[in-house]
């Protein structure tokens, strides 16, 4: 791989950094968090699947401990939306396209990594479905919220994320330009994921007898 | 060690995959999640503890990343779980067997594993435990239980892991075949495991004058 | 850096691994664990941090591991509590002591490995103030609590450790003597603490037009 795809992935993760970093600060405001609340489910958010990734694959340590920018960005985010919030009027759609926006820029990168590092193809996708839903899961976790992720009145999430992935490993080992194709697949994964949104498209669930009762 | 001990290792770990893995599709299903929520929870659990200790030993990427059988067995249990699970009567009880299956193989292969790293005796047994226990409190803690391992009103679960991990250790030092005492090992943690759920043997609590609260 | 350092650090570590174990173990006892539960809670609210820290920087097997003292202590810590837990008279007030105790000898600690291992200023505050809080946060979730660290009706917890921490990078980069700072660092935020909790300094709230929902 050459300069320009390391370039393309630098760029798209400190934008998802933005983005998954402000959907961690406005859940953390939604839940009444303090100041410190807000900068921990912010950094958390942002961080968290790539820390995961690169501990992962054993390159430490994690890029959010050796470029300052990867720092940098969410505390910015963390700020602006300690301040900016009141102007985001819907919270939880305005949360939840954010999330979308970090979902496909992260499931890319983090796919791109995973097969710069040589894994496997399956291995790589779920790297990929690692790096993006993994920030999410440490925020809901740390927020003593139920992780959007395995609930089944919640819309699909992990699944565009595992599409995106597998397109991008596809298109790797196929020789295709990972730049377009990268951009391409991130595009697709916030589409898909918002479309599954406004039109409810869930996951299916096991068939049971008696209804379960659903979390607690 | 030898070629027959790393294979009995891997044979091990691909049934404690599946029997974590089942464990970890039930509960989901138990909880109402959908078929994400079960992919998840059951490949948390089976690779969770896996992965835990191959962090702490420093064997990156871990097993679970670098020999595709860890990934496919943890899909294929849940598959067969989502569809097959009205056959299992007993849900919560089915859950426990599955439970102990894997809590004796894992804490056998852990603490092999953190012997054949050079760890010390003690540190040997923790990381058994940890790979045992660890990938169920992810499991618990997802799924926004209170892990089972640390209430008082459940069975015992991570004392047999701990006798099972310090009878490996022993016979690692004492020279005895690996092959042998850990299957028994695994064998013995698994029964005393059912006895004690069977017969309710419980960890002592602290004794304290006001009845605390248990819970939430 | 030289071998007084090394001392210091070590030093300071075993101290605070006792109070964290402390800490951790009189939680089980209140929220009503048992005896597995005691121990799990005292190793991860002391261990927890630190193994992180390891894990980030690529020191592995963490220093958790490799020096059986840091299993040896939180052990003890959680024996003594176990039995002795009854002549701790104002329980909550208790916990909160020890764990500024632990709060300020772990952001000291973790800041000065996290600048052996040659990080950069922000990244080594970041990773001193994780390898203190780290452990409490993962003992909360265990324990099923909301972390403290985010709760906006808790004192100041994050942003003593912070402070003390740049105090400690501050110091190094000046090449003002360590053992020296580092132990002036360390009963400066363990002071702050507790001046917070008595005079109930809060971190400030983001403003919300309705006030949301604390908690769940």
């Amino acid at each position: 791989m050459g300069v320009s795809v390391a370039l393309v992935i630098t760029m798209l993760e400190l934008v998802g950094l933005f983005t998954f970093a402000t959907s961690g600060a406005l859940l953390a405001i939604q839940k009444g968090f303090d100041a410190v609340g807000i900068l921990v489910l912010a950094i958390l958010t942002a961080l968290g699947g790539g820390i995961l990734r690169d501990l992962i694959i054993g390159d430490t340590p994690p890029a959010a401990f050796t470029d300052v920018m990867y720092l940098v960005v969410p505390v910015v985010a963390a700020a602006v939306t300690f301040f900016a919030h009141p102007l985001l009027q819907r919270w939880t759609f305005t949360v939840l396209i954010f999330d979308a926006a970090g979902l496909g820029l992260f499931c890319v990168t983090g796919t791109l990594k995973a097969l710069r590092f040589d894994l496997g193809p399956l291995q790589a996708v779920l790297l990929g479905v690692m790096t993006a839903v993994g920030g999410g899961v440490l925020r809901d976790i740390t927020a003593r919220e139920t992780p959007a992720l395995v609930q089944a009145d919640s819309s699909l999430y992990a699944i565009p994320a595992a599409l995106g992935s597998a397109g991008v490993v596809g298109a790797y080992h196929a020789g295709l330009p990972l730049g377009i194709v990268g951009t391409a697949a991130a595009v697709f994964v916030f589409g898909l994921r918002v479309v599954a949104m406004v039109r409810h498209w869930r996951a299916p669930r096991a068939w049971t007898r008696r209804r379960p009762e659903v979390g607690r």
